[in-house]
């Protein structure tokens, strides 16, 4: 097929713009603020301003900075919370407009220490991850403006509700977890309430949020790919057969290849048995020779994109473009 | 405790050097041809260079390039598959000897195309991944030899018995495999009878194997913690607390910081409740504070030190080093 080395990580140019196309025509413009840690990848941050989304949310400091050093986006969300003064005075410095997301006294303090100049306030959910209690949401907005903060909103990821497997019962749980926001929301002030992700994208109609952070829909994986979502499988890593044996065969797409969180990664009319690190066990369905080439789609592609310096960017598998996962690391 | 960026890679400088005296006083010299996929670091392996081991194991031929680009290792084993003539060349050309596994006349061929000059040949011992059916072994040696290669013995991995829990059984079971490996080798012939792993290090006495391919004894990890073994954990990914709530807390160790394939790490004295993205979510013993330092251990150190740019060696919580984890990608 191809001499590129293996194993690649590849994007489908034309599911890639499906994908997009289909999420913009749900949330256009600043309505979607796209997760930059799904993918990692200034260039495709860049695509996705390209179809009209030009507010981005990131994960780390070192996202922030990177997509502002690349000139992507308008007003970019630190939709996490940091005390690492060096990190936090370096998104201060960006040109481009930067908030961070706070829950503390302490992140709220530091935040105002390195020159931050706006915020929202992170409230829980449901998820026991990060974010305020919803009923002290407003303390937390009060402090930040006392010092000196610009009190954006509010954010509040129902993370624990993106695998929810019935669509009826996601919706009510999600509209469940939004009255807590909006309730915190109406103690805060301001113009933003950011939640949401691929797995309740489609769920915000009426529940009050102002913009939805969804990332995974770009390139999809096989864990989404259990809701019956208008995406497709954009994101591929190729590898080469490299053994076979009686009832099995191996590909050099190993566990330092794929994002293992989410468990095993599939191969079409394949059956996966098990990874290991440069190696994936499979019984193929039909015959497979030694040096033949196959795609296994990852589990989960954000830690999946953030294991490989470059992805290949193929329209019917010809590589026409090479970007650079330049956003991965700290 | 320290201002280090955060998640940091720490390597206990003292716990190493117990890990590498200990397995060098089981297999000296060229007795353990260390995996260096298991740290992917050149001044690691200089580390276990410096204790008398001068041989090692690669996974992929990037690890080959870069140990020799580096000068570490006198003979270096590509334990792995590959049909990749470009990096079959790469490593031809180097001045450092090199042996790579063959199982099938495709591998052969691509070898011996490509200019290497010495194989071994790779048998399958009951893991299902590479290797050659045992009884087919001279087969491919004799096909390697009239390819022009140098067949030095063989190899077999048994993967699979790494994680047997009974000692006893572990031990009659490699005893079983290596069985098949001598089998495999009086057909083959040379002079290596290469296998093992950290799991099975110490059942090799008596299995007629010239030398160990173990790697993960330098680090250790949670997985291996099971056994009982005289190696101390050594490596560590350090966090900052960044939200504490009513049960828990969060630090930023996420599942992008952590190999995750064997679940999820360990914090002493806490309970890990789960992994996202940048966090792990921790119910902690004694309390905690936002900015508080945790030293979380990962449950698999192979892929955990590939996620990282650098090991940061210490002494006492003290940066002495910091080691470039340099043979990461392909």
């Amino acid at each position: 097929m191809t001499d590129r080395p293996t194993p690649a990580l590849l994007l489908d140019r034309a599911a890639l713009d499906h994908n997009l196309a289909a999420m913009a025509a749900v949330h256009p413009g600043r309505r979607l603020r796209p997760h930059v840690k799904a993918h990692k990848c200034t260039a495709l941050a860049a695509a996705q301003q390209a179809v009209g989304h030009t507010t981005f949310t990131c994960a780390t400091p070192h996202e922030v900075v990177g997509l502002a050093a690349a000139g992507v986006g308008d007003e970019l969300l630190l939709a996490n919370e940091t005390v690492d003064l060096d990190r936090l005075r370096a998104m201060a410095a960006l040109d481009v407009p930067v908030l961070v997301a706070v829950d503390s006294p302490e992140t709220v303090r530091a935040a105002a220490d390195a020159g931050i100049t706006a915020c929202l306030v992170d409230v829980n959910v449901g998820l026991p991850r990060c974010g305020v209690a919803p009923d002290r949401a407003g303390a937390i907005a009060d402090l930040a403006r006392r010092a000196g903060l610009d009190v954006r909103g509010v954010m509040g990821y129902e993370g624990h509700l993106m695998m929810v497997t019935d669509r009826d019962d996601r919706r009510a749980r999600v509209a469940a977890a939004m009255e807590l926001l909006r309730a915190a929301h109406a103690d805060v002030g301001g113009d933003i309430v950011s939640a949401g992700g691929t797995g309740t994208y489609d769920l915000h109609g009426d529940t009050g949020v102002t913009e939805v952070q969804a990332g995974s829909y770009v390139a999809m994986d096989t864990h989404y790919a259990q809701h019956d979502f208008p995406f497709r499988q954009a994101l591929f890593v190729e590898g080469t057969v490299i053994s076979v044996s009686s009832d099995w065969a191996v590909a050099d797409v190993g566990l330092k290849a794929l994002g293992m969180d989410h468990g095993n990664p599939t191969i079409e009319g394949a059956t996966v048995w098990f990874c290991s690190d440069e190696h994936v066990t499979f019984a193929p369905g039909d015959p497979v020779a030694v040096g033949d080439r196959v795609r296994v789609v990852p589990a989960h592609i954000d830690p999946t994109m953030a294991l490989h310096e470059a992805v290949w960017v193929v329209e019917d598998d010809v590589v026409v473009d090479r970007w650079p996962i330049d956003l991965r690391g700290w």
